[in-house]
């Protein structure tokens, strides 16, 4: 692009490298920030700082926190004896809106996948690891995706608790909500029926 | 959303005013930036900062320019005869783009909108317009955008420079390169017949 300022090449230069921004979407931004007022744009870019520079992650479950311990780990209200492993803080605000989970999480930053060149020792699986030594913990509940690397990651943490006196859950597997039997792919399908549930189990009452 | 961190939550909130960028994508955005190094991100939001503060206006033609006089406008092989209105940067990138045109800008930073409370006034025709009475200029080329407000626009500086000795022309309109006549709209198509033009300019040779 023939930009008329290095200013503006600059700053659209930045939103390009976004994940999914393009140039052209680049500019249409930048050229609408542009346009905005001072202040608000100043308060974008001291966001985006101080967002950077104060977050940290929780002590204890290393979910993104704004302090040393979190807020649902600080939460007297919730279970301490039930944990659940996720990927990450998109998954925690995912099951909270739920609003069916009352225990405490473990955010893991990611899943085992060797293709991107991410082992165990880059993810918080050590620290959970700790977690369920120091013996308080009665449940794991892994709530990772069905994915590849969710199954790998999966296994790798069941082997690494399976000396521990802890019980360790997946998330169930099945047909979703509205999902039409005929429409289900087979490993889904064949999946469903092998784990199938007792009816007063079921949660359909 | 539940958010875990309020400063996580400031962040996402400026992201998500962005135009066509919702909460969810705006998270997406965040905590890709959260994953990069703290210098990218102060480069970031540093670009920003500094896009808003220091870019200014052409004093000529009104285009986004980091000096007083942008770079086209104090080109001395550029024709100071010709000057091409259009609506905003990105149509002068455009027109630059295309190798095809030698003279220079005048940026009206908008189109007459009525229904948007644009009117001719929040625009740049009054500059334009004393630069056509300083004398200097041979003709004025309206490259606005074929749209009610494109054509309100053209009509009002048309009337407002009919009084000077200048020749006032707009692109034209027609079937686009590579457009095949069947699937042609029947306005584009009833036009490009009326405005047709001799074998020997149609650039066709």
């Amino acid at each position: 692009m023939n930009f008329s300022s290095r200013l503006l090449e600059n700053a659209v230069n930045e939103f390009s490298r976004l994940p999914g921004v393009g140039q052209k979407t680049a500019l249409r931004l930048v050229l609408h920030l542009l346009n905005q007022p001072v202040a608000d744009v100043d308060r974008f870019s001291e966001a985006l700082k101080k967002m950077k520079h104060e977050i940290r992650f929780c002590d204890t479950c290393r979910n993104i926190s704004d302090t040393a311990i979190c807020d649902i780990c600080s939460n007297p209200k919730r279970d301490k004896n039930l944990v659940c492993v996720v990927e990450d803080t998109r998954d925690v605000m995912a099951i909270e809106n739920t609003n069916q989970y009352n225990g405490v999480y473990h955010v893991l930053g990611g899943l085992i996948s060797p293709m991107d060149g991410i082992g165990p020792s880059e993810l918080n699986i050590e620290s959970l690891v700790q977690r369920v030594k120091s013996g308080q913990l009665q449940e794991v509940i892994l709530a990772l995706s069905a994915t590849m690397e969710g199954d790998t990651t999966i296994f790798y943490i069941y082997k690494k608790l399976k000396e521990f006196p802890v019980k360790v859950t997946t998330i169930a597997r099945g047909i979703a909500f509205g999902g039409e039997i005929e429409y289900v792919d087979e490993i889904t399908l064949g999946r469903s029926i092998a784990t199938r549930v007792p009816y007063e189990n079921s949660f359909l009452k």
